[in-house]
């Protein structure tokens, strides 16, 4: 009989824990024990945003196992406020520290299974110690913004980076009734998951719900009170008041035991994994947040901190550590949140980082609606497509809006894990019924502009580079085939813009000059499409139209009503 | 300069109208005309119950595009009110009749297009031409059901067929206060669709919102009274009393045209077509729910109607009839549809077509939240996999319930389409943040326990098998692993029924038969798993659980409350 193995896991919140029970259903007999820092073990971490606005009610929700279950049902042995010291990987043993009793001992392992997670990102400012500054990445700092927010005597907060738990947070506190700030150094939310004009549909969201954005903005200092509490957020432009401060810059790979350790270290920053997520001593493994990963589109590593991905890594190190060999095959960098009513996601590659890859791009924007147009109450989302141009396959993929678009995304992920092309996604057998979707879903849709982009059929400028020619003054043609009410309730102020109505455009053939170049747009682009057959089939030499027309035109227009419900 | 191409679409409602849109943006010169019988061009026919029921207010929301569009905009002339009698194909004729004025004329074409539809499926029997009794395949029968519960006196109805129209208007008259009885030849409703244990899903809900069922009941004539009004609806062993019969049987072909044309048909009754949508003869297309389509797992022909398979083909035709190669890849059977607050959804193939197909096959029974479980109101979803054994390669699912199954279902749908294994679809990076997942989706939770079916770790019966044992009076242990809690709230009874709570197991094991077969059961089958894996490694010799559990057990059970909110 094989002698009983003997596993130690460092971190309790999602690999770990998963990691331990996978273990054990592999392997009955192994001796297993999980060694976690803070007072919790199995913490749902992404739904700390949702404890502090109080959706979620109670602390208790968000702790999904107890300690007794991993004895009784487990058979595994927890030690929690126990903090990892150092790992002798000659002697095959951890030192750990009970911090109740400050009392260090060692425990021996076979297979050691880091899953350490992640810290905050702290800027290096000055005033970063005051009160009142927090980061949000265990349960006690949601109870500490719980406590700050209950006496409801609070009314300014700032939070510095608009990424996903800055935005998540932005609503938490607003919903608190908080004035809140975001103040963002690069020049858009969500930067590192959206392309500009999708950014500007999510800022034209927030802005709506009140939150008060300040982008391209660093934060340089804060600035605390008598009681060292903050007052100030300061950036190198400005000022603003704040008794309480989130610091939301990011995470990143908490790797000080691994380091130490003298375990290889990926550029990323993460734990460097195989495919087995074996660090590079082969018994010790590692994953979660605390490992770099591999993008399946670019084959590069990167980090992708995610809940989600701790879970599978959980599995795979669990098989792996009682004998078997199952591979992790990466990431695609798939995240989606909820920004107030607005829902945000992205897959694969941005159209930015797409380019910053060396990749020949196409891109589409495509306003839809998410289900059938003459089903009640259809709420409008808008998709991007980053596509591979030679060969047509897709590279990411981004979606916006109020409507449902969490479908959408996973349609991508799964169709960007076996590398499918527009035409594959063109034809996709999605379910349909009016409740659910349209006949022709605007996945679809965005696929088909992709397709006849590349047939040479749609000829498109992004209203980047149309708000470009504006700005310079440029002598083209910007033909608005809308209605008249349409036009009357909103529209595009431009000295080159022109109302042609689409049903009357083949009889207004005469009114408009064949050389000059024409731009058409509509409100979602499939009139503006039409338009620019129509010219195209007349004659006219130069003719494009806006990708995403209004519904994509992240600029100001002008309007008789508050700007579509965003 | 090439002769203008003259080409000839009969049908105006889906794939007709799409074909010349798309004709047109492909070649602007083209003579396009649609011949339509009825009087609306682009109808939304999926619409139809919920025109009925007064979700969708008017009717004009389902026609969403006028002949006017097509003269101004398209530039495509439209013939409604038209029916095409007989196809020359030598002389490259259609003759037509204009309904108005029965004039027959005929119109010359280089390519012709097929998009004829579909004609819904009147059973032979005595009483079929009685008043009340309507099929629903366009807007003028949608209006018939109007005007008929419009004075709201008509009590109650029978739907003949338990498929997706019959459904859709169980609801659609219950909602107008009908007393509805749903008629179904086979044993389960949705039988095309749907295995044994989902149907009894569906059928519980329907059941819970006041339809009966009348399941494995054909019917063999109707009755009616002094005016030639059904009154009766008979089957060999019933009569139920109605007033309003929709006969819901399916749609076949409408074939009719082609048929007389010398086109050949498949043996599944549909016009048969090549990848490029070309009939037998290079110069007739045919597209939409009037020709047979490849099943992409099985390759064989089959039927499978449906407006967004329709709105595909149009695109095809309309790239191949104007000088393009365009290929139509196949479709996978996706189906989805709202029976009151139940959604239900398939892709590719169930277990008993898998089987039919001689596939060696592995299932599983998942049940799951929609999203994730410490987010508050997460509703109900049930997964079923269907597998191939030796290769892990999923053949199709099944995702019924009230929480979001479309997400699942398109999922699905893409990684059939790119043959993905359970390995694959175990480890897709989905989106995940709590309003819209768990970290670990239903999906993933499902591949994984094939996963574990095939590694040897889960040992499974279906509910169907164990309900089987039950009634045969087999020696052995059925053994519910839940709370007290639980147990005292619903509980399946049977002789083989013990209690013992997975928390106190390990120290149970003394009391339990070491030889005896022991099937374990929970809530959703997830202690289960842990308690067989639990008694395994404690060397108990037939331990197995049962897949799905309580979750997705389709018999009664005794309860102190209603069943879950279904």
């Amino acid at each position: 009989m094989d002698k009983q193995k003997n596993i130690v896991i460092i971190g309790g919140t999602a690999c770990g824990p998963k990691a331990g029970a996978r273990a054990r259903r592999c392997d009955p007999q192994a001796r297993i024990t999980i060694v976690e820092q803070e007072d919790n073990l199995s913490v749902a971490t992404c739904g700390l945003p949702y404890y502090v606005s109080g959706t979620i009610v109670s602390q208790s929700k968000l702790v999904t196992r107890s300690p007794e279950f991993f004895r009784d049902v487990m058979n595994i042995k927890t030690l929690i406020k126990t903090k990892a010291l150092a790992i002798n990987r000659k002697a095959h043993k951890v030192e750990i520290l009970e911090l109740k009793t400050n009392r260090v001992t060692t425990l021996d392992y076979d297979k050691l299974v880091l899953a350490t997670g992640s810290i905050p990102i702290v800027p290096d400012v000055v005033g970063k110690h005051l009160e009142g500054i927090l980061t949000l990445t265990k349960i006690k700092d949601a109870n500490a913004f719980r406590e700050l927010l209950s006496p409801r005597q609070i009314k300014k907060a700032v939070i510095v980076g608009a990424g996903l738990i800055g935005l998540e947070m932005a609503e938490a506190l607003a919903v608190e009734g908080l004035e809140v700030t975001v103040i963002e150094a690069m020049n858009r939310v969500l930067p590192t998951l959206l392309d500009f004009e999708m950014a500007t549909y999510v800022e034209r969201h927030l802005q709506a719900k009140g939150i008060k954005l300040a982008l391209g903005q660093r934060v340089i200092g804060f600035e605390g009170d008598e009681n060292a509490w903050v007052r100030k957020v300061i950036t190198e432009n400005t000022e603003t008041k704040a008794s309480l401060v989130l610091l939301a810059l990011g995470i990143k790979p908490n790797i000080a035991l691994a380091e130490e350790a003298g375990l290889a270290i990926g550029h990323t920053g993460g734990i460097a994994v195989d495919q087995y997520l074996r660090t590079s001593d082969i018994d010790v493994y590692a994953g979660g947040d605390c490992v770099e990963n591999v993008h399946r589109i670019t084959q590069q590593k990167i980090l992708a901190p995610a809940g989600s991905t701790a879970n599978k890594h959980g599995r795979v190190i669990g098989t792996n550590v009682t004998g078997g060999a199952e591979t992790f095959p990466g990431v695609l960098g798939t995240t989606i949140a909820k920004v107030f009513a607005c829902n945000v996601a992205r897959v694969g590659l941005s159209e930015s980082q797409a380019r910053e890859y060396g990749y020949d791009v196409s891109t589409c924007l495509v306003p839809g609606l998410e289900y059938a147009s003459y089903y009640p109450d259809g709420k409008e989302i808008l998709v991007k497509l980053v596509v591979e141009s030679s060969s047509g396959r897709l590279l990411g993929g981004q979606v916006v809006g109020l409507g449902e678009i969490a479908k959408r995304i996973d349609i991508l992920a799964t169709a960007l894990t076996f590398g499918a092309t527009v035409d594959e996604l063109a034809n996709l057998d999605l379910a349909y019924a009016p409740p659910y979707n349209s006949a022709v879903d605007p996945l679809h849709d965005a696929a088909n502009v992709i397709r006849n982009k590349h047939a040479g059929y749609a000829k498109t400028l992004t209203p980047m580079e149309i708000n470009n020619k504006i700005k310079q003054g440029e002598d083209f043609v910007f033909l608005d085939v809308r209605s008249p009410s349409e036009w009357e309730s909103h529209r595009i102020e431009a000295p080159q813009v022109r109302l042609i109505p689409l049903n009357g455009l083949r009889k207004s053939l005469d009114v408009l000059p064949k050389e000059m170049e024409i731009v058409t747009f509509c409100q979602t682009s499939r009139r503006a499409y039409q338009a620019q057959r129509i010219l195209d089939g007349a004659g006219f030499r130069n003719v494009k139209f806006m990708d995403g027309s209004i519904d994509a035109w992240p600029y100001e227009i002008s309007s008789n009503e508050p700007r579509a419900a965003r």
